[in-house]
C-alpha cells in the first residue's frame, strides 16, 4: 500500500520538477531591450522587498502561534505548522518570482505575435500552477509518510490527524495574510494611482510620469500572483487533509483505512499528471480565440482526469466499502462523486465566463449603462455582481446533493477532492492574467508600438475573466467543501466524547444539538454570517486609506518636480513601493486576526453564560455561517470586479451602444467605465478573493481549538 | 378574558381614530401659493394614477391566490387572505394620501419656521403611522374576535391558525409588490431624472425644466409613503401572527392558552397608546436640533412602553406558566423579554444613526472619499455599507440569547412582539422623510426662498436617517423574529406529524433532521441565502432599465421642445409619470414571484428525489437561510444608502476635508457625492428595504404549505 504513497510524492515531486525545468525555458527567452530591462528590475526589485517584509511580519505572528501550538497541543503539530507556513510561503514566493521574469518575456513575445505572448504568459502560469500543487502535494503527502512510515504513528492517531490540520493551518494563516496584504498593496496602487494619474493629472494609464506606475506593476505580482499562489495552496492543502481526516473518522478500525486515507493524495496526484499535458494543448488556433485555447487545455485536463480518475478508484477499491455509520459505498460511486467535482468545476468556469467574459449580456449590460454616467455604470454592476452568485450557488447545491446521494459525506469530500485536483491546471489560467497585464505595464512605459499594447491588452481581458474563475473556483470548492469541514468537527467532537476518560474536557458534556431548532445554532449562523461583511468593510476601507497615501505621494512629486511631467526629471518610484508596503502590512494584520480569533471570542463567550454542549454547537453553527454569507461575498464581489474591469475594456475597444453612438478611451462613458473599474478592483482583487482563506481559518480553528481542549493543557 | 380582547381592539381603533383627528387638523393648515397648490395637485394625481393602477395589478394576483387559498385550505383562510391584502393596501394608500397632502403644507410651514416645518411633517408621519399601528391590530384582533367568538372556534383550531397565518400572507403579499412597484418607480424617476438633469443637461435637482421632477415627487409618496406603510403593516401583522400560532402551539390544552395567544395583542394594544403619547413630546427646543426632538419623542413612548409592559403581564399572567415542552416561565421574564425587544429598537436606532447620521464619521469618511473621486466615493461607501451589519447583527444575537435564556422562544417571540408594538411611532419618525423631501421639492418648484430649502434639507437629512433606522428596525424585528417563525414551522410540522390520523400526508414520515451535519439542511441554506443576492441584482437592473426610459423620455421632451430649457413651455409631466408607471408595474412581478414560488419549488425538488422528512427539512433550512444572507445585505444597503445620501448633503452645506480645502455644491467632490447617492438610491430605496417582506413572504408560504397539505386537498 505504502507504494501509492510514494508514487504521490513522486507525482507532487513531478509537478516541482515540471516547474523548474520550465524555469529554465522561460528564463532563455528574450527580454526586449535595455529600456524593458531596467523597467522590469524595478519591478523585480520593489517585488521581493515588499514580499521580504511581508512574510518576516507573518513570521513575526507565525512564531508565536508555532510556540502555543507546540505548548498546546504538541511537536507533531508544532512541525505540522511550520511545514505548512513555509510551504505555503515559499508557493507565494514562487509565484512572484516567476511572474516578475515572465512580464517582460511576455511584453517582448507579445511584440512578435499575440500567439506567441500568450505562449510565454500561460506558460508562466502552469511553472506557478505546478509548483503550487506539486508542493501542496509534496507537503502533505510527504508529512504523512513521515508520521506513519517514519516515525510509525497509526494513521488515524491523534498525532497524524492534529499533525496535518495544524499543517492545513499553517497554510491558511499564511495565505489570508499574503492575500489580504498583496490585495491592499496591488489595489492601493492600482486604485491611488488611477485617480492621481488619469483622473486628476490626466496621464494614461501606465504612464512613466506616474510615480505609482512601478508600484502598480509590483501589486500584480504580489497581490495576484504571490497572494493568488498562496491562496490556492491553502485551499489545496486544507481539503485534502479535511477528506484524509474524515477517512480516518469514517473508516477507523476497518481494514481498508489506509487505503481511503491515500485516496484523495492519489487522486490529487494523478491530476498534477493531467495538468502537467493538459498544460500542453494550450495553443493558439487560426482563429485566435485566446479564451479558446485555454479551453482546450482545460478540457483535455479535465478528460483525461475523468479517465485516471476511474483507474485509480478501480486500482485501489477492490469493491464495496462500509463506513462505521454502516453507509456502503460501491467504487463506482466514487468515480462518480469525483465526476461531480470536475462537472462542478466546469460548470463554475463557464458560469463565470458568462458574467465577466466580454461577449455577453452582463459586461455589455455595464458598458451600456456607462452610457449614462457613473451613477448607473456601478448600479449595474452591483446588479450583475449580485445575480452573479446565483447559478454558481445553484451548481453548489446540485454538486452536494449529487455527491451526497452517490456516497455520503464522503463522496462530498472525494467531490470536492477532485475538484481541487486540477487545480494545478486553473492556477496557470489564473497566474497569465496579471503577467499579461503587468507585460503591458511594461510595453507602455518602454514605449513599445501600440499594437504590443493591443496584444497584451487582449490577453489580459481574459486574464480578468480566468482571475475571476479561480476566485469562484476556490470558493465554490469551500461551499462544496463546507459539510467536509463541518463533519471533520462534528466528527471530532463525537469521538473525544465517546473517548471522554481519555479526554476529559469533553466529559459529562451530554447530546450536542446542531438543529436549526436550537437558538444557539441561530446565533452561530448569524456570528459566522457577520464575519464577511465585516472582513469586506475592513478590507475595502484599508484599500482606499493605502490608496489614499499613494495620492497624497505622487501628488507631493508633481508638485515639487515639475519636471516630472515634462519628462525631464524621473519620479521617484521607490518611494511610492515603500509607502505602500508600509500601508498594506499595517493594515493586513487586523482583519486577518479576525477568523483567526473569532471562533475562540464565540466558543468562551456562550461557555460563559451557558455549557460546553451549547458553546460547541454554536461554534459548529458559525462555520456554517460564515460559509454560507461568505460563498455569496465572495462571488459577488469577484465576478463584479471582473465585469466591471472588462466594461471598461470593451469601452476602450471602441463600444457601440444601443443607439448606434460608438464610445471610445477618453469618452464619458470610458470616464464612467472607469470608476466602475475603481470600484471593482478591492472588489475582486482584495476583500473578494480573501474570504477564500477567511473561511478556511474560521473552521480550522476550531478544529484545532478541538486539538487544544482535548490535550488537556487548558481548560 | 374577552374584555381584553374587546380592549385591544379599542386600542386599534384609537390607533385609527388619532389618525383621522389629526388628518382633519393637518388640512386645515396653509398650503401656501397658487403655484404651490399647483404642483401638489400634480403629484396628488399621479401618485393616485400610480397606486390605483399598481393595487389592480396586484388585485389580479391576490385573485389567483384568493381562489387558490379558498380551494386549498378553505374559506377562513380565503377571508384572512382577504383582510391582511385589503388592510395592507389601505395602509398603503393611505399613507400616500397623506404624503401628498402634508408635502405641500409643509412646505409651507418650513417657510414660516424650522420648528413649524419639523412639527407639521411630523404629524403627517404619526397619522400614518397610527394608521398602519392601528389598523393591523385591528386586522388581527378583529378577525380573531370573529373566528373565536363570533363563529366559535376554538381558539387553537386550525381555522383559527389558518385564517391568521393566511392574513398575514395577504399582508405580505401586497407589502413585497408594493414596496418594490413603488421602488422602482420613485428610485426609476430619482436615478433617471438626476442623470438627465443634474448630470447631462447641468439643471439643478427639482428644476421645474425637468420632465421627470414631478415623476420624483411622486416617487417619494408611492415607494417611500405607500411601500413602507404596507410593509411595516406587513412586519407588525406577521409577527403579531407568529407570536399568537406560537403561543396557540406551546400551550396547547392549557388552562392559559388564551390569555397568552392574547398577550401579544395585549402589548401592541398598550404600544398604541404609548406611540400616540409619545408623539406629541416631538417638539423643537432652543437647540433646533431636529434628531433631538424626535429622539425626544421615542425616548418618552419607549420609557412608557416599559411601564405598561409591566402592567400589562403583571395584569394578565398571575403567577409561573409552563410549557407543553415543560419549561416554566415567571411572569418577569416575559416582562424583561419584552424590554429585551425595547432596547434592541433602541440599539438599532443609535447604531443606525452613527452609520447614517451626518456628524459620524461613516458618512464623513464618505465625503472626505469623494474629494479623491467618483471611484473613492463609491469604494467607501460600499465599505461603510458592509461595515454597518456588523453592529445590527450582533446587537440580534445578544437579543436572541437574552430573550431565551429569559423565558425560551417564548421570551423571544415577546421580545419581537414588543419591538414591533412601537411600530407607530417608528413609521411616524420615518414617514417624516419623504414628505419633507416633497416640500423641498415644491419649494424649489414653486420657486420659493432658498432659507425654506435649508430647512426642507435639513429636515430631509435627519430624514435619510430616520428612514434606514426604520428599515434597520423592521429587517431586525425579521431576524429576531426568525426563529419565532421558524418555531411556527417545525411546530407546526410536529403537530401535524403527531395528528397523521387527521392528517394523512404527515404519516410514517419519520423524524426530521435539522441539524446542520444534514446536507441537505445545508443545501436549504444556500438557496435560502441566494434569494436575497438574486432578488437584489433583479430589482437593481430593473430600476436602471426604469431610469434609462426615463432619460429617453426627458431627452427627447428636450430634443423636440427646446422651449422648455428657456422655461416658454411647460414639460409634459404627466408622460413621465406614465411611462415609470407601466415600467414599475411591469418590472415589480417576476423579483416579487421569486420568494412567492422558491418554497415551493425547493420542497418539490428535494421530494422528486428524495423523501418527505428531507424535503421538510431542506425547506425549513431555507427559511432560516434566507434570514442569515438577507438581514445583512438588508442592512448593509440599508445604511450605505444613507450614509451616501447624507454624505452628499454634508458637501453640499460646504465641507472641509482633511486639507482643509471646502468643498461645496458643484464642486467636483459633489459630483463624486452625487455618484454615491445616485447608486445608493436603488440601494437604500428599492433592493434593501424590500428583502424584509421577502424573508417574510417565504417562511408564510412554507407555513400555508403545510396547511395545504394538511388540509388532503393535494398531495
Amino acid at each position: 500500500m505504502s507504494n501509492i504513497l510514494w508514487l504521490v510524492i513522486a507525482a507532487g515531486a513531478l509537478g516541482v520538477l515540471y516547474g523548474l525545468i520550465q524555469t529554465a525555458a522561460l528564463m532563455k527567452a528574450s527580454t526586449g531591450t535595455d529600456k524593458m530591462r531596467e523597467i522590469a528590475a524595478a519591478i523585480q526589485e520593489g517585488a521581493s522587498a515588499y514580499l521580504r517584509r511581508q512574510y518576516m511580519t507573518i513570521g513575526m505572528v507565525g512564531v508565536v502561534i508555532l510556540i502555543a501550538a507546540y505548548l498546546l497541543i504538541g511537536e507533531w503539530a508544532a512541525i505540522g505548522f511550520v511545514i505548512g507556513a513555509v510551504l505555503s510561503g515559499l508557493a507565494g514566493f514562487a509565484g512572484m518570482l516567476i511572474s516578475v521574469r515572465a512580464n517582460v518575456r511576455t511584453a517582448q513575445a507579445a511584440s512578435e505575435s499575440l500567439s506567441k505572448g500568450l505562449d510565454l504568459a500561460f506558460r508562466s502560469g502552469a511553472i506557478t500552477g505546478m509548483f503550487v500543487a506539486g508542493g501542496a502535494l509534496l507537503g502533505v503527502a510527504g508529512y504523512y509518510a513521515v508520521l506513519t512510515a517514519g516515525m510509525g504513528f497509526d494513521s488515524t492517531s491523534r498525532e497524524v490527524i492534529d499533525g496535518l490540520v495544524a499543517l492545513g493551518f499553517g497554510a491558511s494563516l499564511i495565505s489570508i495574510f499574503a492575500r489580504l496584504g498583496g490585495g491592499i498593496f496591488t489595489k492601493g496602487a492600482d486604485v491611488g494611482g488611477d485617480m492621481v494619474g488619469k483622473v486628476e493629472a490626466g496621464i494614461p494609464e501606465d504612464d512613466p510620469r506616474n510615480a505609482a506606475t512601478i508600484a502598480d506593476n509590483v501589486g500584480d505580482n504580489v497581490g495576484d500572483c504571490a497572494g493568488m499562489a498562496a491562496d490556492l495552496f491553502e485551499t489545496y492543502a486544507v481539503t485534502t487533509v479535511a477528506t484524509m481526516v474524515l477517512a480516518a473518522i469514517f473508516f477507523r478500525d476497518l481494514p481498508y483505512v489506509e487505503t481511503l486515507m491515500l485516496l484523495p493524495l492519489a487522486i490529487c496526484g494523478v491530476c498534477v499528471v493531467t495538468s502537467i499535458i493538459g498544460s500542453f494543448f494550450v495553443r493558439m488556433g487560426k482563429s485566435q480565440n485566446i479564451m479558446g485555447a485555454l479551453y482546450q487545455g482545460l478540457i483535455v485536463t479535465g478528460v483525461l482526469s475523468a479517465i485516471a480518475l476511474y483507474f485509480v478508484i478501480d486500482t485501489l477499491i477492490g469493491g464495496p466499502i462500509v463506513t462505521n455509520g454502516g453507509l456502503t459505498i460501491e467504487p463506482m460511486s466514487l468515480f462518480w462523486s469525483g465526476m461531480v467535482g470536475l462537472l462542478v468545476t466546469a460548470a463554475i468556469v463557464v458560469i463565470t465566463e458568462y458574467y465577466t467574459g466580454s461577449n455577453f449580456r452582463p459586461v455589455r449590460s455595464v458598458a451600456n449603462a456607462s452610457v449614462s454616467g457613473h451613477g448607473t455604470n456601478v448600479i449595474q454592476g452591483l446588479a450583475v455582481s449580485l445575480e452573479a452568485t446565483a447559478l454558481p450557488a445553484l451548481t453548489i447545491v446540485v454538486g452536494i446533493i449529487a455527491s451526497y446521494q452517490l456516497a455520503g459525506l464522503f463522496g462530498i469530500a472525494i467531490a470536492t477532492t477532485t475538484m481541487l485536483g486540477v487545480a494545478g491546471m486553473i492556477v496557470a489560467l489564473d497566474a497569465f492574467g496579471p503577467v499579461t497585464d503587468n507585460a503591458g505595464g511594461i510595453a507602455e512605459m518602454a514605449g513599445l508600438p501600440s499594437e504590443v499594447r493591443h496584444s497584451t491588452d487582449a490577453l489580459d481581458a481574459v486574464g480578468n475573466t480566468t482571475k475571476a474563475v479561480t476566485k469562484g473556483y476556490a470558493i465554490g470548492s469551500a461551499g462544496l467543501g463546507a459539510l467536509v469541514l463541518f463533519a471533520a468537527y462534528t466528527s471530532d467532537l463525537e469521538y473525544f466524547a465517546a473517548n471522554a476518560a481519555e479526554y476529559p474536557f469533553f466529559a459529562n458534556m451530554g447530546a450536542i444539538d446542531f438543529a436549526l431548532t436550537n437558538p444557539y445554532v441561530v446565533v452561530g449562523l448569524l456570528f459566522g454570517g457577520l464575519l464577511p461583511f465585516l472582513f469586506g468593510g475592513m478590507s475595502m476601507m484599508a484599500v482606499g486609506r493605502a490608496a489614499e497615501s499613494v495620492v497624497a505621494e505622487v501628488r507631493r512629486q508633481f508638485r515639487e518636480n515639475p519636471g516630472i511631467m515634462t519628462y525631464e526629471v524621473k519620479p521617484e518610484y521607490g518611494k511610492a513601493v515603500d509607502i505602500l508596503t508600509k500601508a498594506a502590512i499595517r493594515e493586513m494584520i487586523v482583519p486577518s486576526l479576525l477568523p483567526v480569533l473569532s471562533p475562540i471570542v464565540l466558543f468562551v463567550a456562550v461557555l460563559s453564560i451557558s455549557d460546553k454542549a451549547t458553546a460547541f454547537a454554536a461554534l459548529g453553527a458559525m462555520l456554517m455561517g460564515v460559509i454560507v454569507t461568505g460563498l455569496f461575498v465572495a462571488i459577488s464581489m469577484t465576478s463584479g470586479g471582473g465585469a466591471w474591469d472588462n466594461a471598461k475594456k470593451v469601452i476602450e475597444e471602441g463600444f457601440t451602444d444601443r443607439n448606434g453612438v460608438v464610445h471610445g478611451k477618453g469618452s464619458e462613458a470610458h470616464k464612467a467605465a472607469v470608476t466602475g473599474d475603481t470600484v471593482g478592483d478591492p472588489y475582486k482583487d482584495t476583500s473578494g478573493p480573501a474570504v477564500n482563506p477567511m473561511i478556511k481559518i474560521t473552521n480550522i480553528v476550531a478544529l484545532l481549538l478541538l486539538a487544544v481542549l482535548a490535550s488537556g493543557n487548558i481548560g
